[in-house]
């Protein structure tokens, strides 16, 4: 499909940034109206639609927009029996869409998110920063109190070693959300009226060996740096939890990551989430994940990927026998998700075989 | 002396927090003028000066402060033979007054820092956010994207461990500076005329395992959770460094803070730093500190605390022996500063008998 052009806004490049290197991965129910907002930034690029909910609904995408879409007889068409590593009913399906890309970077974003203003009332252009994100270096080994040292007008701090100033490539960014905040079930109940209305300036790398909670709302990573190891897990129909699928995602991505150097960005940019979702409906996805949670936390703090392992590949499927091995014990669900994961690796390369090859080349 | 009362200004609480549980810190060789900005916030509290030149020279203190002046004469009285690890000639020297203060609680400020403005024009109290954030937990077990939890108008994210969020004591609360940024010497010869514009509204932890620079410019601690770890080292006359007293306690801190559980914040809030020191002056100070470093830092990223090390003091005794045998590789300077360490708790506990059991009786 060809784009249409249309006039840039003021705060959008005039050539934009990675135009042909970067794909847009959105997963929705609805009709994309909330692309209209976003118009001035994301034409240029190409859009991946995935659709999680019932695959005869015909779902609308406003004009001038170069996507592809798809839905469930899409990805089962697509993956055959590996399809059953791709959630339904559920926005962890959009990883099919990182799985699909032929591109070197994906944002991701959800359609309930819109374009937020910075203090001084100037849009945000969210893509726009995570690119920068991605393309200027992360610091994981040391902290700089001045917070991203490769920002104009900053730099590392008396103190900061220098042979750790080159920093680490980044491999992921992620973003923020004014307005409705990224909270479970529970804080969402104690705190039905909470809005998040600070801007705070800054990105800054999380540290080696520190989770975080990712999430998937507004995200941006490096797929050839990265990409297999963003899988979201199984969720949604049939599946015993829900809302968990980015926290997933970020818990395996960050130590693959910590094994491999690379570096996890978190920050700007910040997003405008409009709608907060019903937290009973997330109390009953959630409630088993509140409680595996305690388990999963210490055993990715705990876990170590095999030296020999210098691929993301590599390094998934050696994570996943420690999940299917010590999480195993927990519940016969995580069984299950070691199973999905090692399926994941060989539908991602099934359909990435250069991407493969690169990556193997690369890490050597 | 006894304090004047003087109008409170609108940013300053009406009953100044912790008014008798926290002392100021500062080290001088000149007169302290700047007091003059800072009466509104500082009045009600106590001030400790140390004085860091040639002891016949009077240093003049503005009017209503109440405040103890030591200089190089009386640290040699009080602590004879002792005083031989307390710096000369540098601002180091500062951390003689943390041993001599009898509060719970420390803040320290350089004498070219003024008060800060935020974005919204109001002077910033630097003080009462310090003591906001040593009276609230720190989370170095978790990171959290919306930063500081506790503050009003944030929480824990979605995939926060629940078990984590009654967080940990904070030991150590580090502000930052607006103006002139704390570089060392080669980035201020490189960028002369970088000036830190950005107000960054964010605290937070920096997490368990990773280390950052922590400068004394404006700095507060408890000092019954992490005083005597607070030591300067030795910089100044004589010395074959300067610049890094700051830096070596905060490395010392970190570790041991890490080793028994505590927390430590930077970020807000900000002061106004005047006037960029003499980088060809600093440069010299530096310039081993900047090779050492690079050895500094893999040995504090590496270094074990024995599990038996329950309080601070046995902490920082332990890591004085792996600063001799590891560290007096590199230079016999920091078998003296090993040396030194062991006088430094020597002489803390000389003058805290009472603190050190309570220490010892707290971490049980």
């Amino acid at each position: 499909m060809a784009t249409t052009v249309t006039a840039p806004s003021p705060s959008a490049p005039s050539t934009p940034l990675l135009k042909d290197e970067l794909d847009i991965v959105i997963p929705t129910i609805r009709n994309l109206d909330f692309l209209e907002m976003w118009r001035p930034f994301f034409q240029p690029y190409h859009l991946i639609i995935v659709q999680d909910g019932d695959p005869s609904k015909t779902i609308n995408v406003p004009e001038g927009f170069d996507y592809e879409l798809y839905n469930r007889n899409d990805i089962n068409r697509i993956l055959g029996p590996k399809a059953s590593c791709i959630s339904f009913k559920d926005s962890a399906c959009r990883c099919f869409g990182y799985m699909v890309s032929k591109k070197k970077y994906v944002f991701t974003i959800d359609d309930d998110c819109f374009v937020a203003k910075d203090p001084s009332g100037k849009d945000i252009n969210a893509l726009e920063q995570h690119i920068k994100n991605l393309l200027s270096p992360s610091t994981p080994l040391f902290f700089n109190t001045l917070y991203d040292p490769y920002r104009e007008g900053a730099d590392f701090v008396r103190g900061y070693p220098f042979s750790l100033r080159e920093g680490a490539k980044t491999a992921v960014s992620h973003g923020l959300w004014l307005n409705i905040p990224d909270y479970d079930a529970p804080t969402q109940m104690v705190k039905p009226r909470e809005r998040n209305t600070r801007y705070v300036d800054a990105v800054m790398t999380v540290p080696k060996g520190t989770l975080f909670p990712m999430c998937g709302m507004n995200l941006g990573f490096d797929r050839e740096l990265i990409g297999p190891a963003m899988y979201f897990g199984l969720m949604g129909d049939g599946q015993p939890i829900g809302r968990y699928d980015d926290m997933w995602a970020g818990w395996c991505m960050k130590v693959i990551c910590d094994h491999l150097g690379l570096g996890v960005k978190t920050g700007l940019p910040y997003i405008w989430h409009s709608k907060a979702s019903n937290p009973f409906v997330n109390l009953k996805k959630e409630y088993k994940g509140i409680f595996w949670q305690e388990d999963i936390i210490p055993f990715f703090q705990n876990v170590t990927i095999p030296k020999e392992c210098d691929t993301v590949q590599k390094c998934y499927l050696a994570l996943s026998e420690q999940v299917r091995e010590k999480l195993g014990k927990i519940d016969p669900y995580f069984i299950k998700l070691a199973d999905a994961m090692v399926t994941w690796i060989e539908a991602w390369d099934e359909l990435n075989p250069s991407t493969a090859a690169v990556e193997n080349g690369k890490a050597n």
